[in-house]
């Protein structure tokens, strides 16, 4: 593959040990003499360095590569904002493995240098598409790269809605709500609410109710192109929201139509190439190694 | 679509009632003027009726249509035994709603009417090809259209092994076992043992652990087309056992490989047009019908 | 046991069929010639009949029996108002089978007729009393009978918090929150949420995470007596709620303490004499009567 | 509270670092001038030390203590076989934290003299009486402290029984067979099973359903002294067993009834005073610690 060039960096400063990274990653693209355009909310932090800032927009456009220092929520934001440019994104983590982070501030030398030279895997995943209706008249909506979430808000009693998918009926449900979540949200809060891992080269959504009243209600994987309807309940006391990714939020009311379908233009994670889904499940969820008879615990 | 001629006719004679429907089946396709193949074990059942009978070899090789009386079971080995004729079937049960066996007897004269006539839905299944291999040589296999199963057989203590996907390493696991379950699979004996429901469409599998001594380990949904391989661990007072669709069982042993593959040939099931897959789902798993204010549940 | 002489009745008109319900059973009452309580606040509804009414305070200690006409939801209330008066409390539905209320409007005649004259049974619940402390002050508090329930309110990121049982630390939990389910609130929110049920003669309450990060995070009984203490993490972004019964909503703030013990005082429900709580497990969660060879449901 | 001065000694030498650690114990024991009793079966193991043996009948009558060396099994086996002599049991693991065994081979100088001198904790756990009957005449049982299992034997279909609960009809169900769980048994198989965590302290029994075919048969905690009965369904074609603890089997047939009752007589577990069940939860579960607010996974 192709080396790149020309890097954008993004980052989210809530912790300070992001800027040391941010930092050092700066002074490794230096050194290796790439072209490099930093957001420009980062010029406050970063100072007066011989670094060019630029906002998403001329970022998504002019790079051949994002760089995104944070957590997984840090690349959740960037993956909304620049799906568009056909720009590919890498995470840099600030210390701990994430599902979407995947090169530590000590490996920068080495395996971001590889990646950086041509040699890594890219991953496609797909985003989710929200539209919300009232009376059939668009009310707003967002892209999701996790998960689309509707939830009580500040309602404390559970919400009533019907679901339909590829405009067939599927259930009425009375529940604190439904997650709606690309394989990439699989192991983030759907998996929290008891849904299935989906490997993340699959191209299916996972619909998972939140606490419903019916015991039978299970999480249902259907496919990635399918069409999600949910129409919400009439009852005037309940003031739902809707929320992707866990960032974006939406108020709704009764009687509105949450449209959720696959984005057309799909992302390109970027990782070094001995990057490995299972390796990361096994590290995130504390699965067991290798079977080793010494190593039985005796429950 | 093309409506069906040469129709073949299988049933299991567990229930009486069974062979009412058979008899009033045979008087219907008599009364439409098809050619009727009939499986030969029914002979001794049926009498000397005028029909003309054929092991399944025969039959899966002369007819257009095999329709099973029976329930999902009687269906779940009709698909391994004729899936590489390419004959598609059609499931009348005795006189219940499956998820494999949709015509109803007191339905004969005008669904299965308009199925033969060409009105009909198409639904293509996918099948799992379970190998087992000993020291690398091959040990057995079977077919299974809706699991494969990997449970203790009579020994009582956990089962060890490691789990394999696409030649990588998942994760080593102690449990009652591992069930491998196709989407048909998904609503049977893997959703008892808490695996999401995935669409009859999707091409994934999902792989549900039973009882595991690692809390974390969840259900997993993977592509179709991966391969999946179960290492038995050594210890030695172990008797596990290997059943396909719960009907096929193998005897395995230590050390012992489990080779688990889509099955290249697909299984087209037959349903009237008026076929949801969701329908089936409120009724079997009793999810609630539309949304009506008198109706709430006050839990 | 002794029969019932002074009654009194509360209802709430939320359904045009609870006020027929109520007409019908002020008649009977009338008809047996019971001195008859009416909450005050239903004179407007049932106009000048020759009905005494009275404030909760005052029903509360002049009766023997206080009856509840309506769902769950109201008997939830009247427990947490009446149970320091000591009275017991009889549910008559408007036409459901309820956990709580467990006569008919059809059966007034018959079932609550044995109940006046002597004939019934007595169960014993427990409630749970909250107390919220901020820097160590009170800050208020309330009863419940079903549970109590620490969640987001109107944030949507997870909370955080320590919780503590009788004084020993247990675990910190990121997650959408806890409740805490009385043997009586364990057939109700928590079960949707995964929690087990509690036969209703058990001192325990039981603790469930609500879609907790950690997988590991599993439901917990513990004995009826314990003290539960939640201290919420200092993260300033998060306005959580604490709701009693679903119905009497707290906002707390980080750092606030969260304190639920055992109400000395029990509530007494009067059930008919031939009340069983697994029928009504059975008629409520569908679980299966009596074995019968032909009702297998093949699936 | 009063130390110990005789003591007895029991172990299983299936690991060999049990052998160490219990020649480690009998030298401490003798430096500290205690009267030992090893169990006789561990004769040939440990040579012609100068120590005392006896059978377990003996030592249960001879001793004021019993320290078993291993695993969570060896403790399991041991309180079957001395609860009824009223000796109290302490274990010491050969190396890991378990919940019955508490106490770290490097610990013993120290904990494990605390302990002798008088500084500890006890914790009265209660067992389970299993009784098997067929047509009413008795067929054998056992003790358990874990769990009593119905689970399907070498059958590969699903069981078929009636459950009562003092003498109460509860429910009908198909699965893979029911866990029948002492709080001690709570945090093993039952959980693994998707059982709640009991506290050690609670008089309760869990039962919780494998597999169920019916998605809303849930777990449920029932008094301690509750009678449970199972009645197995009449087909033929299954061959149940009935296991107590992971370790004693009975074969069962159609018609059996599997009686569980709680033991009369409890057992003593003997703590270092430090002991913490929610600790060792923590521990074995992997639960979070305290808060602290860079340690957020962000998932």
């Amino acid at each position: 593959m192709q080396g790149f060039r020309r890097i954008g960096v993004l980052a989210s400063l809530h912790h300070p040990q992001v800027l040391d990274t941010l930092k050092a990653l700066l002074a490794f693209l230096e050194r290796e003499g790439k072209e490099v355009l930093v957001e420009e909310s980062l010029a406050g932090d970063l100072g007066a360095a011989n670094v060019a800032y630029a906002d998403r927009d001329h970022l998504g456009r002019a790079v051949e590569l994002v760089i995104v220092v944070g957590g997984d929520g840090s690349m959740l934001a960037a993956a909304r904002d620049l799906v568009h440019y056909g720009v590919p994104l890498l995470g840099v983590n600030r210390g701990r493995l994430g599902f979407l982070t995947d090169i530590h501030p000590a490996e920068i030398e080495t395996r971001l240098k590889e990646v950086l030279e041509g040699r890594y895997l890219v991953s496609e995943r797909f985003l989710l598409a929200l539209q919300l209706l009232r009376a059939g008249r668009p009310l707003g909506g967002s892209l999701a790269l996790n998960d689309v979430v509707l939830h009580p808000g500040k309602s404390v009693r559970m919400l009533e809605f019907e679901l339909f998918i590829d405009e067939q009926f599927v259930y009425s449900q009375r529940s604190d709500g439904l997650i709606v979540s690309t394989p990439t949200g699989s192991t983030a809060y759907a998996l929290s609410a008891g849904g299935p891992i989906l490997h993340p080269s699959l191209s299916a959504m996972v619909l998972v109710p939140m606490n419903p009243h019916t015991l039978t209600s299970r999480p249902i994987a259907i496919p990635g192109d399918s069409s999600v309807e949910i129409r919400l309940g009439e009852r005037r006391d309940l003031h739902p929201q809707v929320t992707c990714d866990g960032q974006v939020d939406f108020c709704v009311e009764p009687g509105d139509l949450i449209r959720i379908e696959r984005e057309a233009t799909t992302l390109k994670l970027i990782h070094p190439r001995d990057h490995n889904f299972y390796a990361i499940c096994r590290t995130k969820l504390g699965w067991a190694s290798r079977l080793d008879s010494e190593s039985h615990i005796e429950r």
